[in-house]
């Protein structure tokens, strides 16, 4: 076995490659008319000026912790490779969010066009531009951990297990920070172009959505580029890469040595494996029905999920066969993460009571379809804390820590670790069936800006339809692997601690520091979406502004005559969301560093467990929320409670549209946000645990 | 200082005796016209009514209790004093209500009258109707636990003090139970009332609020007492009652002895005192302006503050001198209640920039102002967060904390509970600040109703303001003074575990156990809220349909020559609330004990950990957002952004709806739910570590 992370190489590469093929294959597609390409351009030069001007932005922060690490590094106080690692996963994570959205905004056009033909056609092209995004991104993880692996052990010739985990284990912080910045920043663009462009263009000027009369079309879609394409690119990256390393850490913990490590990299490699096969179950007879295209995808995904079970269960067998419930594990996670995506569908999906019931409270006002909203969202955090609590309860149970062992808590929580790389495995095909949806929903936008048949918009809506199922399922796999990958990095940073500084841990609640620093925990994601969701506001408002006044002052536009002017809105947007990124971004990466100096490493554990447990119930109240409204808002545009254009339709509007900052910026940026917090407490552990604590903790 | 109780005992009395010469001294003041009399009597037969009802369902409920603790006592699992601990718990916080409430439903139509005259004359009615129900809160709360205290020493002759504070530490429960059902009762009456009279009332009849034409009217007043006096009173007397039993616990963990047992209640008992003597100095001259009569009231309660303060400095002086560093405790709680009382004004009064802006947000519509104002109240918990950080820090240090004695930790945490005694010690008079404002809020509605000249209505609405401000403060105390009693009473909870099953604790955040129990608290107050919220809109609904139902049916309504059909829509709130505070009543008491038997003491430790810190910073956010919003309508009705009428007060007017349920249903009662949670794993403490846990925990 000590060759298989050349194997583990092997599948990543296997997965670029496949990604490589898919990404020509679509490329090649015919683009449509000569509108329909240019506006695919405009899309795609707006969605990549505002990458580069990201990048560069984000660039600078690299580099300032760079430095920092680096002088870290220089006073001992982290390992040489580190300040190198955080940035290859910075590098990494930013190239899995360049490349989806490079895909995506050459298949809008193409999916447009091949809904001409067919549903189908349209759908095929829109999976396989998120198959190339859903590739990319496990491909570019398992390729940062396997290299990095190899060359720690075999290059600079690290035999010592432990040290190793250990360095790989930091550089997950350059793809929290990177998906921090991406999720954050795309998150206010795409909103602030959308609220923006509803509020003046659907409410003031009463056009249609994604009319090319109006200024903020192009940014709106741009928007969903940067936010729901790049943004969730580089999001599920970190988890991914997350979840594998700090499960490799916590087998050192457990004593399980090198097979323990290789495990959860080679359930990966096996999951990439799955993934690539089952997309060729996803495909379907000409004329399908909704129903039928959702089944074709599940086939997808449920396949891969199979195929990734049995795989897993013969590397066990293999490599630790005295640790077969380690399985258990696995699976436990696999199946809370489809049931999550059950229960978030359950509660955001039209086909389902909880939001055909929320369309009736527009009856009452937008006040009640608001309030009925928001407990909704509440009332749905309920289900996923139960399924974690089991599938830790279970993992744990499995695993061993309950054996009686002399180290059954290390080993128990190994099994932790597991599942949520069991819940990730798939991951390949999981992201491809959501990252289809932002394609599809461009696709509509091109349709109807360029004046295609109506019959081709109705198409990409069933497509987008689709696409709000599927989304709803990856949510459900963000929420629950990011819960259980900040716990397996919790865990991993107590170990780093225990390794620097043994003894100084006193974990338990009532210790006054663990409590303050779960109080400040609880508060963060709290104070992160407040920040997300002004800086939305304040972005929508000037775009507000400058949609008025070229509807005041470019003569001709409402008439058709003349054209708006779509880059200065581009360029608001890009301004206004890189400059807003700044401060969220910097609570996430320097509230560790500031609880740890004042209350220290064991508060630094509490504000974590805090952060964690608030967060993941607040991301998952806005997410449901927020999904909820907009299916609510659609479910009577369907016809259903006075249809389109009456009193209630005007109030599910506005529930959709507080919900927009709820389910594109905030929720899923918390996600992020707990785990930047581990990664950061992780690479700043030495520091802390030496100098932290104001002499008194 | 052995008969120290008795001084205990005596200050209550005094209390008690003057809240009831104030009620008769109210009582005996002219009713003004027959109108007025007859609006008033109804709303009191309404509120009473209510009243009287909810106590026959809680009594079910207590009666069911009553044999279960009984059982639980017979089995040897309790002490046999708990259940009857029990029911005077729930009967004194009940009393409370009723008698806060009997002088609120006399002192409106009387404050009406006595504003006819003056602002000031006004004031100093509702002023003393406030001070009725301070006095009774405080004068039965301390009755209770001296007369206990005395029963259980002197009666039953336990000489050994640990085992009189963990009797007495179990009847908080009683007085937690109760202040569930009357918050989450009253708070759903209130809010429906308001909720469904306001839509049909306001929006579709467009009547003004208050007019006796709107068949809600008088439910709406009657909701203001059984909510904010009722409602209010229970919360806070459980609050003062736990607060200084939870500390007495903490003094014997700590080896303080009778001594340290006996100090917060001496506390208590002098800022009755130093309350009583304040409330002498709460008078303006005739003419005043709102400033000044600000002024007056703010006298009354620093005056008292200070009196409280150095008294305490005294007792501590007296009782334990070899730890003067006490006061310290006490007064980092003071101060820590009259900073968040002054952060929450800031966000929530449009005296201050956060909801001038909000206004602001109006001008782009409900979507806006709904976003804005959810953000404000996210950001606003970062500030109380710090301070009661800061406040446990201070007085776990000042108490010994970090002293490296061997029983440092016990010594800090008797500190953190001091620091809960000093911050309600003058809630005597800070209750009476802010039982006045629905009192001056039911005058208006009469003032309205009755016809009165407008300068009535106005100097009345002058009140109500005032009123508003005072509740700011109030809030702050309520909710910080939850946090630190909660936090107190999970450690009594430990030392009760402790005691009764030594070496089951293992507190660490990484146990299993713990981690899951956190999740599941931290979610808790989101379901809770959710069950309390959409309880309102259910409720509100049916108050809907009614008044819609009045005005269509009853001929020449609108037209104001039939009257309403008043007792119609208070009878359905009665019903409506009654009905649906059970279930998430229920969900208070019954969740420790199935978070017990299923993952045992640990896992509810976790549980109360996770509740306090995530219901903490919701229970804010509900609050300031739904302050904030209110102002913000206020401040453009004041004639700020368009004024009232204009488009941008119509989206303020779904701010303020979208509000009403958090600040005034959700959000209190949260606070109410993280402390009866750990009063019932207290009592239920012995059951859990016997028989929790599946075998596993």
């Amino acid at each position: 076995m000590e060759y298989a992370p050349f194997f583990v190489l092997a599948a990543a590469v296997i997965a670029i490659v496949f990604a490589g093929y898919k990404f020509f294959a679509v490329k090649k597609l015919p683009e449509g008319t000569k509108e329909m390409a240019s506006i695919s351009s405009k899309i795609r030069a707006g969605a990549m000026a505002y990458l580069k001007r990201q990048y560069k932005t984000v660039g600078i922060f690299f580099a300032v912790m760079f430095v920092i690490i680096g002088i870290l590094a220089y006073a001992g106080l982290l390992t040489p490779f580190v300040p190198f690692a955080f940035i290859t996963g910075g590098l990494f994570s930013g190239l899995s969010g360049f490349i989806g959205m490079k895909i995506a905004t050459y298949a809008n056009s193409r999916t447009a066009q091949g809904a001409k033909d067919s549903l189908n056609k349209g759908l095929k092209i829109a999976f396989s531009s998120g198959t190339v995004m859903g590739m990319t991104v496990v491909g570019l993880g398992l390729l940062d951990i396997s290299v990095w692996f190899i060359l720690l052990r075999y290059v600079f010739g690290i035999q010592e297990i432990g040290e190793i985990t250990s360095a790989m284990l930091t550089f997950g912080m350059g793809a929290s920070s990177m998906a921090l910045f991406a999720r954050v920043g795309g998150g206010i663009f795409t909103k602030a172009a959308d609220v923006g462009a509803d509020l003046v263009g659907k409410v003031e000027a009463g056009i249609p959505e994604d009319d090319p009369r109006n200024p903020a079309c192009i940014a709106d879609n741009v928007g969903d580029n940067v936010g729901d394409v790049a943004g969730m690119g580089a999001d599920l990256y970190e988890s991914y890469v997350g979840s594998i390393i700090s499960c490799g850490a916590l087998a050192v913990a457990a004593g399980h040595s090198f097979n323990g490590v290789i495990l959860p990299m080679l359930i990966a490699a096996v999951g990439i494996l799955a993934s690539i096969i089952s997309t060729f179950f996803v495909s379907t007879k000409e004329g399908a029905t909704q129903k039928m295209l959702l089944g074709s995808l599940r086939r997808g995904t449920y396949s891969a999920a199979v195929i990734s079970a049995l795989a897993s269960f013969a590397l066990i067998y293999i490599l630790m066969p005295a640790n077969i419930g380690l399985f258990g594990a696995v699976l436990s996670g696999l199946l809370a993460g489809v049931l999550i995506g059950y229960f978030t569908e359950y509660y955001t999906s039209d086909s389902y009571k909880p939001t055909q019931k929320l369309s009736g409270s527009s009856e009452t006002g937008s006040a009640t379809i608001i309030i009925d909203g928001i407990a909704l969202g509440m009332k749905s955090t309920a289900i996923p804390v139960v399924i974690v609590g089991i599938s830790v309860l279970v993992s744990y149970f499995v695993a061993g820590g309950f054996s009686g062992a002399e180290n059954a808590f290390e080993l128990g929580l190994y099994g932790v670790g597991l599942s949520a790389v069991g819940m990730l495995s798939t991951l390949g095909i999981t992201l491809a069936t959501d990252a289809y949806g932002p394609v599809a929903d461009n696709a509509g936008g091109i349709a109807e800006m360029s004046g295609l048949d109506p019959q081709v918009r109705e198409r990409t809506d069933a497509l987008d339809s689709l696409g709000n199922t599927t989304a709803a399922t990856g949510k459900g796999f963000a929420i629950g692997s990011a819960a259980l990958t900040a716990l397996a990095l919790i865990v991993s940073y107590t170990d780093e601690i225990n390794a620097i500084a043994p003894g100084k841990l006193d974990l338990a609640i009532t210790n006054p520091a663990v409590l303050i620093g779960l109080f400040v925990g609880a508060m963060l994601p709290f104070l992160f979406s407040a920040m997300t969701m002004q800086a939305v506001g304040r972005a929508a408002h000037k775009i507000v502004v400058e949609v008025r006044r070229q509807f005041r002052e470019i003569k001709g536009l409402l008439e058709g005559t003349a054209e708006a002017d779509y880059e200065t809105c581009v360029d608001i947007c890009t301004k206004s969301s890189l400059r807003e990124m700044i401060v969220p971004a910097a609570l996430g990466v320097f509230a560790p560093i500031v609880v740890g100096l004042v209350l220290g490493v064991n508060g630094v554990v509490g504000m974590l467990a805090g952060a964690l447990v608030s967060g993941f119930v607040l991301a998952i109240m806005m997410a449901n929320s927020g999904g909820a409204w907009d299916n609510a808002k659609k479910y009577i545009e369907a016809g259903n409670f006075g249809g389109k254009g009456s009193d209630n339709h005007k109030a599910a509007v506005v529930g959709d549209t507080v919900g927009d900052p709820f389910k594109d910026t905030s929720g899923p940026s918390v996600n992020i946000l707990i785990k930047l917090l581990s990664m950061v407490s992780i690479v700043f552990a030495a520091l802390i645990a030496n100098y932290g604590g104001l002499g008194l903790f």
